[in-house]
C-alpha cells in the first residue's frame, strides 16, 4: 500500500476487474476513453491526493476556518485545490464537450472522489460541492446563467454550494421560509436565513455560487411552493462582481469535518439580495433531487473514503507494533509478535475492510447505473435508472453507519494511541460522525427507501434488484469459492422480502406510520444484503484472479478478497437475522406509546 | 427531571424498587445505615453533582490539562471536589470504620459514582481512583504503610492511581519491564516508564501516590513476576515530603475525557525512586485484580453516567424542536410537532433509555452481589462471588461498547446541531469513546469472560447464572406485563448455552485459539442476555408499581418503564441471533487465515 489512506490495487479491482467500468467505452458517449486513460485519471488524482491535500490533513483539523473581519478564513491548500481542480478540468470532468466537460463516466469521476476524500475530507468537497451546483445550472438553467456562472465554477475560481437548511426547517423542507419576490427585471429579491451551508462562504476563491431553495409568494404550500435559484454572493454587474447583500454571520464549531466551513447565512437583510431562477417556478424540489441524489452518492464516498484512511493507519500499526504472544505459548520470555496475529485484531481489521471495498463496490456500482442510463434507451435504461433509484439512499447511509462503527475500530486497533492525536485515527471517527446526518439523515433515507423506492411502480425497482442478486448468485454457482455465499444471499434477500410483505400487512392494518416506524432498520437490512451482493461480485472476480495469478502478491491479494468475502458473509449478513425478526415481531410501540411516558 | 444529566427518579426506582438494596441493612455489617440515611447521601451525592461539577463540564473539555513548568495544571474545580470528596468522607466511604470509613454499601457507594460520572465524567475520576488505591493499600499493605498513605488520600490531599501500562506493555502486563530493586532498608529502588497513567500528576493535590506494578529481579517469569508497590511522587521523610525521582514527562492529547490528565511518567531516572511492596512479592497481579475488578465497575458506571446525559439531553431537545407533521397529517399549513412524535426519534431514545437504565440496573445488580460477598458465608458466599465474577467483564463491556451506540444516536436526535459544540452531546461521544479501550479492552473482557469465567470450576458460575435467569423468569410469570419477556429471557439463555457447547467443541477439536477468536462477539451476546434480565427485573418492579400507582406522574413512570423493556426484548435482544448464527457456524477465519492475505 504505496498511499496511507487507500489501496491502489483495490480501487483499480473494483474498478475494472470487479465492476468492468471499462465496458463503457463500447457506447459512443465514452468511445473516446480507454482503460489506459483510465489508469492516467487515477494516477494523476492519486498525485493530487498525496502530494497536494493529504499532507494539510492535520493542519486543517488543528486550525479550523474562522470569521475574520466578515470574511471566512480556510487552510491555504484549499486555494491551491481549488485552482489546480479547475486547470486540471476535475470540477467539469463528468460534463459533456460541448460544455467544456471531458464527458468522464461519473464511475471515474467518483473513483477520483474517493481519493480525494481519503486523502483529505475536508479538503475534498469544495471541488465536489462545485461540480453538483455547477451540474444542477447546466441541467436546469438558461443558457445565459450556464454562460456567466459556469465557466467560473468550473475553473474552480467560483465555489458552488447547495443551499437547503434553514433554522426551523432541518430535514423538513417543506417549511423553509426564505422569499424570492420577482422584481420583474429579469431577477428575485431574497431574502431569508440558511444554516450549515457548507463552504458556504470562504478566502480561497473570489466569488461563491449557492443554488438556493426558496418559496415565491403566492406559491403552493408545502414542497411543491419551492423554487430553485442561483444566489451568488457577488453578482456579476456591468462586468464588475458587486456585493449581493448576502453575509456570512457564523461559522459553527464541530466535531469533525473541521477543515470545511459549516456556515450560517444572512440573504437580503438590506434587500439587495438578487436570485436568478433555476428551471419552472416551484419546481426547485424536483430539479434540486439531481444535485441531492449526487451528493448522496458523494456523502457515501465520502464516508468509505475516510472509513479507508483509517483502515490503513490500523493496518499500519497493527503490523509493526508487538504484544503478546501465540495463543498456546505459554513462553513468557519468547518475544512477543505483532498484534495482526492475534485473532481479534484480524476481526477488527476484516470488519473495517469489508466495509471500506463492499461500500466503494457500492457506491461504484451505483454509478455505473448512473453512466449506463446516460447511454441506453427504453427498458434498459429504466432498468438502470431504478436500480440507481433504490440503491442510492443505501449508498448514502450504508457508508455512513458502518463508518462511524469502522473508524471506531481502527481506534480500538491501536488502543489508547488511537484515543490520542498521535495518530490520526480519533480524527477520522471524529470527521465520518457527519455522515449519517447531511444530506438526508438516516431517518430521512430509510423513509425515502421504504416509503418510496420500495413501493414505487408497484414494487418494479425492487423486482429489478431482487433479479439481478438472483443472477449473480447463479453466476456464483460456477466457482467453488463463492457458490455458497450465491445461496446465502438468495436466502438473505428472499428474508428482505418477507419483511416487505409483512410490512405491507402493516401498512394495510394500522397505517403509514407503523409501515415507517423502524424504516431506519429496513434500510439497515436492506444495506447488508445489497453489500453482500457486492461481495460476492468481487468474490467471483477474485476467483477468475486467482486462478489465473502468477506472482505471490496476486495470489496474496486475491485469497484476501475471498476471505474478506466469506468474513462478510459469516459476521455481517448474520445480522439481518435480528433485524428480520424485529421487523416482523408485530409490535408497534414507538407509535402506540404515549410520548408522556418518557416522563418521569 | 430536575437535573439535567440523569434521572433521579430512575435510580431511586433501580436501587429501592428493583434491586431492594435497602434489604441489606438486615445485616449487622450495614445495620446503622436505613432508606431514609441512602436517600440523603444521594441528595448530597446529587447537589455535588450539579452544583460543583457539572457547570466545569464545558471548559475542562474546552481548557484541558498541561504541562507547565513541570507542573500538570488542572481545572481548578477538581481541587475543589477532591477537597470537599476528602471533607465529605466519600472518597473512603466504603471502608470498614475502623480505617476512617463509613461501612457505605459499594451498591449505594456506586449509586453515587453514576451521579459525579453523568454530572462531570473527567472530575469524578480523580477521586474515585483514589479510592480504588487506597482500598489496595487497605487490604493488602502493611500497617505502618496504611498509616502514613491513607489519611492523606481518604482527605484528599493526596492522588491515589493505578499505574499498570507500559510503552511496549499494553494489555500485555507479562511485558511490563520497570525494575524493583530491593535496597534492603525497607524500600525498594524502582527504575521504569508508565504510560497513559490517568491522574497521574497533577496541581489539585498535595502529593500522588501510585499502586504501580514492577517486577524483582529473579523472580519469574510473565505475570507471575509482577509485585505491587506504593510509589509516591514525594515521599515522606522525617515529617517532611522529599522529591521521589519521579516526574511526569507528558500529557496526552486526547480526542475526549479531557479533563483528567493522562501522564507518561519516567520513574527512577536518576535512581533515587522509592517504592514501596504492598502484600507479597510475586503476587502482584492478583492484588491488583481487586483494584482492577472495581475498576471495572467503575469504567462501565463511567460510561453509563455520559450515556445518561446525552440521553437527558435528547429528551430535552427532541421535546423542545418542532419538525414536520405526524405522518399522515398532508397540511403543510398545519403547524410542525416537537420531534419526539416521531416514531423514529422515540426510537432512538428508547434505544438510549434502554442502554442507560438497563446498564445502570446490571451494574448496581454487581455491586449488590459485591456487597452480600461481605456479610454473608459458606456456599452463599460462594453464590455471590461467582456471580460477581461472572458479570463483571459484561457490567464494563455492555455499557461501554453499548455507550459508544447511545451517545451517537443522542447526536443523531439533534441532527446537524448535535455535531456541533453548540450541544453538549458530540462531547459525551468523545468522552464515551475511551471506554472500550482502559482498564482492558473489549478484547480482553472477552477472553476474561470466555476463557476464564465461563470455564471457572467446572462452569459454576454460569449454571448459577443460569439458575438465577431461569428463577427471575418464574417470577415474572405473575405479572401479564412481564411473562412473555420471562419466556424469552429463558431461550436467549438457552441460545447461550448452546453456543458455549458448540465453542467447547471447537475448543477440543482445533484449541484454544479457535475457541477463543471471536470472544468479543460472545461477550457482545452474553451482554444482551444479561441485560435483558436486568430488564425484566426492573420490569416486574414496574408492574408492582403501576399497580398501585397513584398519581399520573407515577403512572407514566412505570408505564415507560414497561415500555422500554419491551423495547429492550423487541430490538435488542434479537440481535443475539446473528450473534449465534456467527459463533456457530464453524468458520475459524481468523485463525486459519495467512497474515500476507492483507497485502495487496
Amino acid at each position: 500500500m504505496a498511499e496511507r489512506f487507500l489501496s491502489k490495487r483495490n480501487l483499480r479491482f473494483t474498478l475494472f476487474e470487479a465492476l468492468n467500468i471499462q465496458e463503457i467505452t463500447q457506447y459512443e458517449r465514452f468511445a473516446t476513453h480507454n482503460r489506459k486513460m483510465f489508469d492516467l485519471v487515477l494516477d494523476e488524482a492519486l498525485r493530487m491526493g498525496k502530494d497536494l491535500i493529504w499532507p494539510a490533513c492535520e493542519e486543517m483539523d488543528a486550525i479550523p476556518p474562522h470569521l475574520e473581519n466578515g470574511k471566512v478564513r480556510v487552510h491555504p491548500v484549499v486555494a491551491r485545490f481549488m485552482a489546480e481542480s479547475g486547470e486540471g478540468g476535475w470540477i467539469g470532468a463528468p460534463f459533456p464537450e460541448e460544455h467544456g466537460g471531458q464527458e468522464l463516466p461519473i464511475t471515474l469521476a467518483m473513483a477520483c472522489q474517493f481519493i480525494f476524500s481519503a486523502a483529505n475530507y475536508s479538503a475534498a468537497v469544495f471541488p465536489e460541492l462545485s461540480t453538483g451546483a455547477a451540474h444542477l445550472i447546466l441541467s436546469f438553467g438558461s443558457p445565459e446563467l450556464a454562460e456567466t456562472y459556469l465557466p467560473p465554477m468550473m475553473a474552480g475560481k467560483w465555489q458552488g454550494t447547495m443551499a437547503l437548511t434553514e433554522p426551523d426547517a432541518g430535514s423538513s423542507l417543506s417549511d423553509i421560509t426564505t422569499e424570492a419576490v420577482d422584481s420583474g427585471q429579469g431577477y428575485y429579491r431574497i431574502r431569508g436565513r440558511k444554516i450549515f451551508i457548507s463552504a458556504g462562504d470562504h478566502d480561497a476563491v473570489e466569488n461563491v455560487v449557492h443554488l438556493m431553495l426558496a418559496k415565491i409568494p403566492g406559491g403552493p404550500p408545502g414542497v411543491k411552493g419551492i423554487s430553485l435559484f442561483v444566489v451568488p454572493k457577488l453578482r456579476p454587474e456591468g462586468g464588475k462582481l458587486v456585493e449581493n447583500d448576502l453575509i456570512c454571520t457564523q461559522v459553527y464549531h464541530k466535531m469533525g469535518y473541521r477543515g470545511t466551513p459549516l456556515t450560517e447565512l444572512a440573504i437580503g437583510d438590506h434587500d439587495n439580495c438578487r436570485g436568478f431562477l433555476v428551471g419552472e417556478p416551484h419546481r426547485g424540489l424536483v430539479h434540486m433531487f439531481q444535485m441531492m441524489n449526487e451528493a448522496r452518492l458523494g456523502v457515501g464516498m465520502g464516508a468509505t473514503g475516510i472509513a479507508s484512511a483509517a483502515y490503513c493507519q490500523a493496518l499500519e500499526y497493527t503490523r509493526s507494533r508487538t504484544q503478546s504472544r501465540k495463543m498456546g505459548n505459554r513462553d513468557p520470555l519468547s518475544p512477543p509478535v505483532p498484534i495482526i496475529e492475534h485473532a481479534d485484531i484480524r476481526r477488527m481489521l476484516l470488519f473495517q475492510r469489508s466495509v471500506v471495498e463492499g461500500a466503494l463496490s457500492l457506491i461504484l456500482q451505483c454509478c455505473r447505473y448512473s453512466d449506463l442510463v446516460s447511454v441506453t434507451q427504453g427498458e434498459e435504461k429504466e432498468r438502470y435508472h431504478l436500480l440507481l433509484e433504490i440503491l442510492t439512499p443505501v449508498a448514502k447511509t450504508f457508508p455512513s453507519e458502518m463508518g462511524v462503527l469502522a473508524t471506531s475500530a481502527a481506534i480500538q486497533c491501536l488502543g489508547g494511541y488511537g484515543y490520542c492525536d498521535d495518530f490520526p485515527v480519533e480524527r477520522y471517527f471524529r470527521d465520518m460522525r457527519i455522515h449519517p446526518i447531511h444530506e438526508g439523515t438516516t431517518g430521512i433515507q430509510g423513509m425515502d427507501l421504504l416509503g418510496r423506492k420500495v413501493v414505487m411502480q408497484e414494487g418494479k425497482a425492487l423486482s429489478l434488484f431482487a433479479e439481478t442478486l438472483a443472477a449473480d448468485a447463479k453466476k456464483a454457482e460456477e466457482f467453488p469459492e463463492t457458490c455458497q455465499s450465491g445461496e446465502r444471499l438468495v436466502l438473505a434477500m428472499k428474508r428482505v422480502e418477507e419483511v416487505i410483505l409483512h410490512l405491507v400487512g402493516v401498512a394495510g392494518e394500522k397505517g403509514a406510520e407503523a409501515y415507517l416506524a423502524d424504516a431506519a432498520l429496513f434500510l439497515e437490512m436492506f444495506g447488508q444484503v445489497a453489500v453482500a451482493w457486492q461481495w460476492l461480485i468481487s468474490g467471483m472476480a477474485a476467483a477468475r484472479g486467482l486462478a489465473v495469478a502468477k506472482s505471490k502478491a496476486d495470489r496474496n491479494f486475491y485469497q484476501g478478497k475471498l476471505l474478506t468475502m466469506r468474513y462478510f458473509f459469516a459476521y455481517e449478513l448474520p445480522k439481518i437475522e435480528g433485524l428480520a425478526t424485529r421487523l416482523t415481531d408485530g409490535e408497534a410501540l414507538t407509535v402506540d406509546m404515549e410520548t408522556a411516558w418518557f416522563e418521569d
